[in-house]
C-alpha cells in the first residue's frame, strides 16, 4: 500500500554539529536499508529545499507510522502523509 | 528530469455529462500514451479525492508546461508543479 | 485499519428539491448499510455545519477510496482524509 | 456529549530527558485512566506525526476544558475542539 | 452552556428578491423568539460585514445544531462554533 | 461602544514561575476590577485553550487599546480584535 | 474616531452593463460626499487591483457599519476594517 | 508616490530592556523627524496590537527600501508594503 | 522603478469562445508592444499553470495602474504586485 | 532553464555579528561570481523586507538546487521555486 510523504527538516541551531553530523549518517544508512528492501520507494529532493518527497510501500497505517518514528531525524522533522490508491488510468499497479 | 506534479480535476455541473465523458475517454488515452512513453512515469490517486498525484520525467520546465497544457481535462485542473533533484541518500538515479 | 475522514457537503441551489432529496435517501442507506457492516465504523455531526466526521474501519487506501466514490452525495462533497495508527497509550486495539 | 480533539505534541528541545519522560509516563496514565473510565473515549495516533485525534464524553464544555487542562502534557500541546451532535444517519446515539 | 458562533450570511444574486425579504423576515422573528426565550443570549453585528457574533446557552451540542439548523437562512450561511468554558477570573457565571 | 477581543496567551518556559504566577495574579485583579466597572462587559474561556473571548464596552478605539495594553499579560498576548455594531434583530441595545 | 477599511470590489459578469455603470456614478457621487464632509478621510487605489484602502473619521461603530452599509456597491464588496488608534509616536492627533 | 506600511513589532525577551528602551526612543525621534518631513505622512496605531499602518511618501521603491531599513526597530518588525495609486473618485490628489 | 508582479487567468466559462479568442489576441498585441516599449520587460509563463510572473519598468504606482488596468483580460485576472528596489549586490542597476 | 526563486533571510540573533558580516560578504562574492557568469541572471530586493527575488539560469533542478545549497547564507533563508516556461505571448527566448 503506498503513501506519498513530505518530510521538511528543520535542524535547531542548538543541535551540536558533530551529533547533527551522526544522525544524519544514520538517516541515510537507515533510509538506503529500508529502499534496498523496498519499503522506501522513492526518494526525492524537493528543488532548493531542505526537504523530501517520498513513497512509502507498507502494509498499512501502522508500518507507515513506526518506519517515520524510527527515523533517526524524526523529532527535526514536519512530516505529512497523504494516502495513495490505485489510479484508474494508471498502467502498472501501485 | 523529474517534477511531482498534483492536479485537483473540477469538472463543472453545467458541463454536458457527455461532453465530460469523452474528456475523460480522452484524458485516459492520453495518460496511457504518456505512460507508455515513459514521460508520464507515475499516477496515484489521491485517496477519496478526485484528485491525482504524478511523476513527470521531461527534458525541462517547458516540455513540461506543453504536456500538461495538453491534458484533455486541463482546464478543469488546478494543477501545482514541485521541481524534484536528486537526493543524496537516494539508492536510484532519478 | 481505521481512517478519519471529514466530510462536508456543498449541494448547489441549481439541484432540483427532488433530485436532491433522493441523493441524500440514497446516501442515508447507503451509510446505514455500511455502518452495519462495521465498515463505516463512527458517524457524527460536527454541531452547527452540514458536515461529518466519520471513522471507516476498512482493508486500506484503495478499498476506503472504493467506498467513499461510492457515496450517493460523493460530487457535491469535499473530504480529506488521515490515517489512524494504533495509539501507543489507547486501552482498546483499533 | 462527544468532542472531536485534535492534539498535537510539542515537546521543546530544552525540557530535559527525564523530566519528558516522567510527564509522558503521567500522561499514559492520566490518559489510560479516562479512557477506562469512558470519558476518553477514543485514542487515535495520527500516522506520521507526534499527533493524535481523541473523543471525549463529558458533560459539557466545562467538563471538557477542566479534563484538557489536567493533560500532563497540557503545556507542550496544541489543541483544537470540535463539538459533534448526532447525525441523523448514524445508527448509534452518540 | 454557551457557545460563541459566528455567521456568515452569503445570500447568492439569483435567489428573488421577494424570496429574500421573506427569510429575513422570517430569520428575525426566529432570532428575536430565541433571544427572548435566553437561548440566543448576544447578537452583534460584525462591523462593516453582513456577519454576527452570537453567543447561544443550549443544554449541548445537539440543542445547539438543531437551533443553527432551524435559522431560516441557515443554507445561506458559513458558521463557525467555539465552545466556550468558565473562565476562572470571570465574576460572572457562564 | 463594543468589541470583541480574543487573547491568545503564550507564557515562554524561560519566564521564572514565580514571576508567572505574579503577573497571573495581577492579571486576575486588573481583570476583575474591569468587569466590576462594567468595561470587561463578558469573559469566557476558550474551551480546551489557553485563550478567551472578550467583549468590552469602552468610549473607542484609543480607550480599548489603553485598556489592553494595561494587562500584565499583555506582552504574552496574541490579540485580535473585531468592532462590534448594533443588530437590527437584537432585542437588546449594545 | 478612525478606522482602516479595505474594500475588494467584485462585480459579477451577470451584472447588466448599465446597472453596473449606474452603481459606480452612485458610488462616486456617495464618496465624495462623504469625502468633502470629512468622514472619508482618505481613499486610495490598490495599485493592480479592483480595491482600495480607505480610512473613515467617524463616531463609532455604529457610524461605521450604517456609512458602509450605504455603499452602492456594498453588496458587491468583501470589506474588512480594522480600528486605529493614537500612536504615541505620531505628531498629529487622529 | 504613496504606500501604505504595516509593520509588526517583535521585540524578543532575549533584548536588554535597556537596550530596548534606546531603541524605542530613536525610532520614536527616526519617526516624528520624517513625519515632520513629510515623508511619512500618517502613522496610526493598530488598536490592541504592538503594530501600526504608516502611509509613507517617497520618490519610489527604492526610497522607501532605504527609509524602512533606517527604522532603529527594523530588525524587530515585519513589514508589508502595498503601493497605492490615485484612486478616480479621490478628490484630493495623492 | 520595477514591479514584479503575478497575473492569474481565470476566463469563465460562460465568456463566448469567439470573445476569448479575440481578447487573447488583444492581450498578445497589447503585451507586445509594451514589451517592445521597454515598459513590460519580462513576461514568464508559471510551468503548468494559465499564470504569468512579469516584471514592469514603469515611473511609478500610477503608471503600473493605468498599465494593468489596460490589460484586455484585467477582468479576468487575479493580479499581485511587489514593488523591486535595488539589490546591494546585484550587479546591474534596476 | 529559468527559475524565479523567493529568498527570505532570517539570521538568528544568536548569531555572532563578525559571523553574519563574514557570512554576508561570503554570500555577496558568491553572488556576484553566478551573476557575472549568467547563471543568477537578476536579482532584486524586495522593498521594505530582507528579501529578494531572483531569477536563475541553469541545466535544470538538479543545476538549481546545487547552486542554492552553496549560499553561504543557505542555512537562513526560507527559499521557493516557481519553475518558468516560455511565454506564447513574451517577444524574447527564456
Amino acid at each position: 500500500m503506498l503513501y506519498l510523504v513530505h518530510m521538511q527538516v528543520n535542524i535547531p541551531a542548538t543541535l551540536a554539529p558533530e551529533q547533527a553530523d551522526r544522525l544524519k549518517a544514520e538517516e541515510k544508512a537507515y533510509s538506503q536499508k529500508l529502499q534496498a528492501d523496498g519499503v522506501w520507494r522513492h526518494l526525492w529532493r524537493v528543488a532548493g529545499q531542505y526537504a523530501n518527497y517520498s513513497v512509502f510501500d507498507v502494509a498499512g497505517n501502522d508500518e507507515l507510522h513506526q518506519t517515520l518514528m524510527g527515523l533517526p531525524l524524526y523529532p527535526y522533522m514536519a512530516i505529512t502523509v497523504t494516502p495513495l490508491a490505485q489510479h484508474p488510468s494508471a498502467i502498472a499497479l501501485n
